[in-house]
């Protein structure tokens, strides 16, 4: 690859086959040169899992005959790593994964593949993008996320994040209506788990559950989502409360 | 289990087996009644993975015929909400993870199974505490680590903890030389693979590499622990990036 144009890396957490990817590929394609580097399965709420313990492979794909990509044998982050470390010829202007099935606001945000390959991508140095449709279904009308995407894409080239900083980028199905700026908001999921007794009487235990808004505002990304617009985040993996911090700076302990 | 003790839920990444878990049983028992509900098996680096896509089960078992437990077929996160939903007959008054063999300071929150049970502790609204000894031996002296979580745990049953936050304590191994509040050192992992060529010829990469620090200055976490004292570092799990928001309201996408 002796291109002068930008190089975006494409990952995401549904699989290489999920519709998402080919259309977040899309969108990339027209700012750079297009590599994916993704996971070869399915890896939905993996968080930030990294695989340690068994080796990775990937192997080489294509997609429509169009987009080149690397199927890698483990988690989103892990794709990204191996992508900077080992895969990519020269490194990538900017990273973006998605675009997931489902919504990533809220809670969802520590749970997230989607977002863990972008929050990887910041923490190797890159300006980095997660984007997610809150559609879950594989047939959603994505062209509101692509809209969307394209825009914030344009806007990273052009104007930079700063260090440690991801956007974090959700949009409802259908058309755009437009993209505001929105914080995480505060929830959980209850009533997680539906027990049941197999064939040999023992339990086992579904995780289910809904999420519960533990929060108020305009200003967050779920309440954004609600009124119709895409919302976009920006995040940092930098975990510390600082408030907490700075109270207990004469606790002696 | 009809006692006015505090309850105290005991989980870890290392699996019902390590010899950190039980020395972390060792000191909740102190405090009040102990649960230990953990994965069955090694979970390291799985960071805030849940299992969405097979159940789950969990067997009852026991450590030195004093602790009694269940072993879940899931990560740390899994095993903290199948309890709080499912297996605790009582709501824990804290919820302590750990002991990790290996530290859980800097970018390594980001990937630790420790810390991210603790901080679904918080997230369903437990006081939570991650407890981790900077050495990976499975031998490693414990003792240090064991004191400060002591200490911690005292605090926190006294003090409370304010929402949404989790206490992060490393400890290295030996005596302990005292606790200092800390923040998270920014840093990330380079060199991170060793490619090798398998019997079929086929390429397979370890995950490997070593911490690369992007930071400085006395209050993080990974300088305190280099002078020989144990790091306490509030973390919270709202990721957003205030700074930023901040910055962008008038910003038009």
């Amino acid at each position: 690859m002796s291109s002068d144009k930008p190089l975006i890396l494409v990952c995401n957490d549904d699989g290489i086959f999920a519709p998402g990817i080919r259309a977040l590929a899309e969108v990339a394609d027209e700012f750079g040169d297009v590599a994916i580097i993704a996971p070869d399965r399915q890896q939905s709420a993996v968080g930030h899992a990294v695989t340690v313990s068994t080796p990775l492979r990937s192997r080489a794909f294509q997609i429509d005959h169009r987009f080149n990509g690397q199927a890698v044998s483990g988690t989103p982050a892990d794709s990204v790593k191996l992508a900077h470390d080992q895969l990519l010829e020269r490194k990538p202007d900017l990273v973006v994964s998605g675009i997931n099935h489902g919504s990533n606001a809220g809670i969802n945000i520590l749970y997230s593949g989607t977002v863990s390959a972008a929050t990887e991508g910041t923490i190797l140095g890159y300006p980095s993008l997660a984007v997610s449709c809150t559609d879950y279904d594989e047939d959603a009308d994505l062209s509101g996320a692509k809209d969307a995407a394209r825009r914030v894409i344009g806007w990273i080239l052009s104007e930079g994040l700063p260090k440690g900083v991801t956007l974090n980028l959700n949009a409802p199905s259908g058309p755009l209506k437009g993209i505001k700026w929105a914080r995480m908001a505060n929830s959980r999921y209850v009533e997680e788990f539906e027990g049941r007794v197999d064939p040999n009487n023992r339990n086992y235990y579904w995780m289910t559950g809904r999420m519960q808004l533990l929060d108020e505002g305009d200003d967050m990304d779920l309440s954004v989502l609600e009124k119709g617009y895409a919302s976009l985040t920006p995040i940092q993996y930098d975990m510390t409360a600082y408030t907490l911090l700075k109270n207990k700076e004469d606790v002696e302990l």
